[in-house]
């Protein structure tokens, strides 16, 4: 039996009820990119914190929901399953919070 | 006012009920990868058909169901919301069937 060369999975399953730090779950490192499941449960990003990458982010909500603010936006942009962003490097951003009754489930992709 | 740098969108927005073939929305155009949605009602690769990428392509059924098959294998890989495939440069695949149903929502990441 040779390796499958095929890889799968399932992104909702396994999705942990509450946790004590966000999870995130590298799913495939394509050549030009990363793609992750990372699940919150009411997880957002330190008071002051930004992220402020080098790399275009592209990412949708599958469930839960959450608030993303964009630097010098007066409010966070709020997801619910569906929705994404793509967000530019350079463009800082945070989670202004997430879901703190069901886990947010999302999926990432980072260009390289 | 500035173009907004953040691209938005939900991907569950708008999925037709019914197409005379399948529809595919580019996402966004990364600098290493292409997110697509794709919908199919019904739709499946026409007999003998097989897709033989030069790319890896990473897919994920997000609503309704699909039955991928990869060359040399008996049976169709069935894919309900959350499946996924990654699927290398040279793989033959192609899709034997989609849920009849409901719609199916995936999203395909090529990798470039």
């Amino acid at each position: 039996m040779s390796a499958d060369p095929v890889k799968s999975g399932d992104l909702l399953a396994d999705v942990p009820a509450r946790l004590d730090k966000e999870e995130t779950a590298v799913l495939a490192e394509l050549p030009g990119a990363r793609i992750e499941r990372i699940v919150s449960t009411g997880q957002a990003s330190p008071p002051g914190f930004w992220y402020d990458q080098d790399w275009t982010e592209w990412f949708v909500v599958l469930s839960g929901s959450a608030g993303v603010r964009i630097e010098g936006e007066e409010k966070p942009r709020i997801l619910a399953p569906g929705g994404y962003l793509e967000i530019p490097p350079r463009v800082r951003h945070r989670v202004d919070w997430t879901d703190a009754d069901e886990p947010t489930v999302w999926l990432a992709v980072h260009a390289k």
